[in-house]
């Protein structure tokens, strides 16, 4: 099974998940003769959704990168990775759910738990994926080092361990669990930006 | 018409199907000031969806290997096959029905019974691929020996008949039909991971 | 423009449309202790949907095969083809709406003339994209000859022409209509396959 | 970082959004022995949705002709302008959001407002990426000349700019900053039309 295949079907999955985001925010029912007074206070009470959407379409976007990424470190795939990677988009295709019910209930401390769970799940699938690769698999391109190999897969480590973070913060303060969740996908973004200039002076 | 095309067209619909599954676990409306173990119990009163969600999630997945393996053994594709294939898909987007009722009513026979009967007919259509393929089309590699073909379509009707099995179980234990048709989905999937070491071991 | 784009993005608007189309079955919601004939009567009552489904699958897929071999007769796609084309998928698109109603009221006159209706637009926009590029956008391959090229524009006009008849029976008996509308479409799927036929034997 | 994953990605994520906006249109309940004009009276409240529906699905397609014009004048991409094309999809896949609102309230001030913030903020994240590709990013292909960059990166702030007209008017005539939103998707249409030709003369 050559690369392309696995990386098109992937690529597929993770465009519907991001676009079906916007489908968790629910239209409103204005009433007839509303004041623009009143409209705008309808809208503004979608502000949890919409919100919950920005983070989910950041961590989406984030994940992408990171998947493209890991299948560029690949020599070649094997079934048992095909399988792994199944697993990591069933935990992502499931996003658009935690990212509803936060949206609609945004300071409730299981709500926030579960997206964090659904994270540490996703994170952690991929933290798999890298250690089948570089480890039983023995699918990483030769050229990469060991050293580099294992210190990848300690960065993808840290996405289910802030999740995990998150989780626990959760039961304490929602909203800075929901500001933690935020914050993992903007350090990711950062850091994939980073990562490049690192690349480029080598 | 190239091969090329109708396996874009096909990962296209069941990346498509494999995402819309989440759509069909309906977010719940939690009460305003719901207690933490209040919420959790909402929650768990999902779990019958979230397993349909993940068997349903299985199956496609296993239908996406098995219909790219059966694509690779052919030499070229004809307008027969063509819309063969377009049947097979019909069925296969069908699946997100079946899986939404079968999560909301998840111990009734009927409804057990009516997953199985989709999964009879998508699994009988891709047989159906395999067999005109094989036959009368003559469509595939040369390369692939006679008794070779024979049982990759054996193996292919085994999907339908572990289905009709599961239908008819149904109807005396609808939860051991569920285990039925989770155990068919995992049982194809390690059988894919087994076939790859066969065709390495070659 | 290669035409590669345009096809790759027609191909994934209308998978997109084929896989959308099963979210407008309406999962019903059955009682809670509901017997298995009750649950039957139930499941019994969405004939007309799935029936609606199965229908504009077909639809979609004769578009699919139709447009492929449309493209695959063009020597190179202009801008004015490229927004021809977005014009006829605007109403391919739209085929889940009257698709839905026509299931929800398949007895309706009125419901049944407007999947006719959008019948006619999505095949009068497929005739038109035919009339520009064998008229005044020349854009067909110098190797079809004139009267292939005639031929063929007359063949796309037989669709709005057919959509059209249905329309106008709709209004005395709408379920004449509706196996007018099936009729459309198996019809073309099977001149689709002795098409080939044709070729072959060239 | 190849331009054609970038391409194919934002690909994906148009095609999607410009089909799931039907899904916006929602399916009336019709009475059960409706007579003819009942339904029709039903069918044409649905008027603003369908009208929301036509121009959404104009200023889709005409951002995927913009987007592929974009791409196709950089030499290549890197990890910034990735970022700034997912900030574009961002805005762009919430789109089916403001269209259903705008199809159900036509004539609420606030409403056509959102739908032109959301405008100004697609068209802006655009604007962004061309300035980043003209200026600091220096991704241009080196033959488009600088006069030709700024030339492009002007008409590409026409948008934003046309669009926060639309905001303005929308609290003193709602209806007419629809049609100044219908009018921008024209009349980038008609351009997009035009420009080729300018390009084919020389």
């Amino acid at each position: 099974m050559p690369k392309s295949r696995l990386e098109a079907f992937s690529d597929g999955v993770i465009a519907i998940v991001i676009t079906l985001l916007v489908l968790e925010i629910h239209i409103p029912q204005l009433p007839a003769h509303a004041s623009n007074a009143e409209v705008l206070g309808v809208l503004l009470r979608l502000f949890p959704s919409c919100a919950a959407y920005l983070i989910s379409f950041a961590v989406c976007a984030v994940w992408w990168v990171a998947h493209h990424n890991f299948i560029h470190d690949l020599r070649e795939v094997n079934r048992p990775l095909l399988w792994l990677n199944n697993l990591f988009l069933l935990w992502l295709a499931l996003l658009p759910f935690p990212t509803a019910l936060l949206g609609q209930n945004p300071g409730q401390p299981v709500v926030c738990a579960l997206y964090g769970v659904v994270g540490i799940l996703t994170g952690g699938s991929f933290s798999m994926m890298r250690w089948y690769a570089s480890g039983p698999g023995a699918l990483m391109k030769p050229e990469i080092p060991d050293a580099e190999r294992r210190r990848r897969f300690r960065v993808s480590l840290l996405s289910p361990c802030l999740y995990l973070a998150g989780v626990t913060v959760s039961f304490f303060s929602p909203y800075l669990a929901i500001a933690i969740y935020a914050g993992i996908a903007l350090y990711f973004a950062f850091l994939s930006l980073r990562t490049r200039s690192a690349l480029a002076s080598k």
